[in-house]
Parts: C-alpha cells; structure tokens; sequence
C-alpha cells in the first residue's frame, strides 16, 4: 500500500487534506508539532482526529521555534482580533518550512512516496509559506535532499486545498465525513479547545461554514 | 552591520564556515541543535568555538529526530568503523533540511541577509543533502517562503566549503586563526570530546591534516 505523511494542526484543513489523502488510496502517517504554540488544544485534537480517520501511526514531535520568536502564536503579542493588511503578526518564521522539512524526514524512514499538507491559497491569511510556489520549490527540493531522491524515487508533495475557498474545504470534508466539530482552527482557543469566535482565523472559518451553507459545528467559548 | 546565521555542528567543516563568514564582514549568529544525536560534545564544542569567533549569539534549539529514527547516529545501530559504499547508515534523514529550515526562520527574524553552512560535497561522506544542487534548491525555496523574500529582500544560502578538500578547508581555517583542537568531529565522541579515531568522519578529518602537511591537533580517546 503506497504511504502518506500528513502534516496534523488539528485545524478544519489539515484533517480535509488528511481525508482526501486516505481517499486517494493512502496509507496514511499523521504528523503535529508542540512548537511551543499558545493553542495547544490543536495538539489533542490532531490525536483525536487522527484515530477517527483510521492513520497508521501520529507522531507529535517537540520543537522549540519559541527560542527564535517573531510571532504573536509563540510570543508574548497579542492576537489581533481585526483583519490587518499583509503578512499578519500571527505569521510564524519558516514554519512551513520546517514541518514539511521534518515530514521529509519521516516520509524517507517510511519510504513513502507523498507528503500532504492542508495549506491554502485562497483563505490562507497572507502567510508566504501557503502559496503554489512555494510547495513546489518544496518538492523540487525534497527530491534534490534525500537517499530516495538520488536513487531516483520521486517523492511527490500533495496540496489538495490550495486553490479550493474555505467553503468549498468545508464542503469537500463533510461529504468524505469529517466531523468538524472536533477540529480546532482558533489562534487562542481555551484548553478545552474551545475557540474564542473573533481572531482572523475564526473569522475565515465561520465565514465558510455559512458559505458552504452549513451549520457551524465549532465548539465556542 | 549585515547578518548572518550560522549553522554550527562543533565540527572542523562548520567552525571554518564561521571564520569565514566573519572575515567577510558578517555579524553572526550561529545556531546548534540537540537533535537527540550520541555525540553530545559537539554542543559543548559549539559554544565554545562560537565564543572563540566572537559571534553576536549562540543558540541551541532542541528537536527531537530520534523519534523519527533512520541512522546510526541517532538509533540504536552501531556507528560503522569501514568506509562504506553509498549513502552510509550514519545519514540522518532530512537533517540538513530540517536544520536550514530553522536557521531561515531565525534568519528572518533577525532580518539577516545570509545562512552560512559547512557542507562539503568533496569530502562529504556521500549524504545527499551536502550536495551543490541540494544548496540552490534551498535558497530557492527560501526566498519563496518568507515575509522578507515576497518583499524582494533576498536572502542567500553559503555554502562556503561546498568545492573544497578537507585539506584545503583546514589550510583556510588554519590561516584564519582556528584552533582545531576544540572541534569534534568524531561520529561517537566520549562527553569529553574525545575521538574514537576510527569512524567515517575521523578518517576523513585525519587524513585532511596530512594532505595539509599539518599537525592534527584533535584529541584522540
């Protein structure tokens, strides 16, 4: 059965893109990072949404990227609770980078051909690091950076969403069965992952449910 | 003053990339990691040599690779003491990914214009991840992946060592006043520092201060 690694935030898209990869045929390895984030509740929900789509193994690795700063996710700044311009204060310095860089790393013990990540280009809050572009300097990389990619095994980087609107994940998602209820998207949601309604995040989320013309299951504050 | 970050490994390869990003004009900021690898002292060598050549900061950031296992460097498999064929067991997947991911967020925080790497695809015990091709892809992907590079603020990836013998690298870091003595390489070092004298990376090390005609200053077990 060809193997998956698939990126985990416990968030509304990262569990979407773990359910179109386990459509696809994929066996699939489930991957979190405590990276020292004010939302820990996203971490307990990746475990439990993790096991509710069948994945053979999640993995929840430690990394301290609170020691390089420069974010209001892992800093002391306050979240905005209005829309700003660019790129927002919640953005976290080369994320991206480094979870796919970590999956890489797994994808290559597993001898897996595909990494998935729930990224988003439409609805993606203006980070760098969740645009096309960027994923496939990903893969290009990816294949230039391992045992597998010398011996010629092409490792592909999956990023199903990256065009579709927040509706349109939540649609696609509800009808392969996720039960978003479970899902964790707010940028300062309480320990029970209850989310607090008013960050950027939020917003995005409620505003695709009522897109979607479905009814808001998140669990608020 | 234009930074840098500055990977360091406590090895004879990083140091030297060190001392020249400093001849070069750079401030620097060098960066370690506690990956979970068996040769700790090459944490301790880091700090110091990074002391030694007056850089602006030194961190160590912890992440745990072991738990996605792969190499003899981080599991439970015997480090070999004869060359080997290929890409050898001691090859930790990823690592230079992972660890060029985190030097680019610290880079982007810092707003350096620079990451300096000690990789060497002459005497570069055959990891995938030290090759030219491998360094391109990376600046690539990192002036794609973050709030400075989509301001066209470019950032570029040395790699300073990549066309050298080790000879030569140790005849430049010579020239620039490093005291080699401090370095570690050795891929089972005891906590003190001490080389085994008979790995991989002790070979290579060796026999690059013959060809440089040069004492070999490294403390042997």
């Amino acid at each position: 059965m060809k193997r998956a690694v698939v990126l985990l935030s416990g968030g509304l898209d990262s569990i979407t893109a773990l359910a179109i990869a386990k459509q696809q045929g994929y066996e699939c390895y489930t991957l979190s990072f405590d990276y020292g984030q004010r939302h820990r509740a996203e971490l307990t929900a990746s475990e439990i949404l993790s096991k509710q789509q069948d994945a053979a193994e999640h993995k929840t690795i430690n990394i301290d990227l609170r020691s390089i700063g420069g974010s209001a996710l892992t800093d002391d700044i306050d979240v905005p609770e209005e829309m700003e311009e660019g790129i927002p204060v919640t953005y976290v310095p080369a994320r991206n980078t480094v979870f796919l860089s970590i999956a890489l790393g797994w994808a290559e013990v597993l001898e897996a051909e595909a990494i998935f990540v729930g990224v988003n280009a439409v609805d993606y809050s203006g980070y760098p690091d969740c645009r096309p572009d960027f994923i496939d300097a990903f893969e290009k990389l990816a294949n230039l950076a391992t045992k597998a990619g010398v011996e010629g095994q092409k490792l592909s980087v999956h990023a199903p969403l990256i065009h579709m609107t927040k509706s349109e994940i939540i649609k696609t998602g509800s009808q392969l069965g996720i039960d978003y209820s479970q899902t964790v998207s707010c940028y300062q949601a309480n320990s029970e992952g209850k989310a607090c309604g008013r960050c950027d995040s939020c917003r995005l989320r409620k505003q695709g449910f009522e897109d979607a013309g479905l009814a808001d299951p998140t669990r608020y504050q």
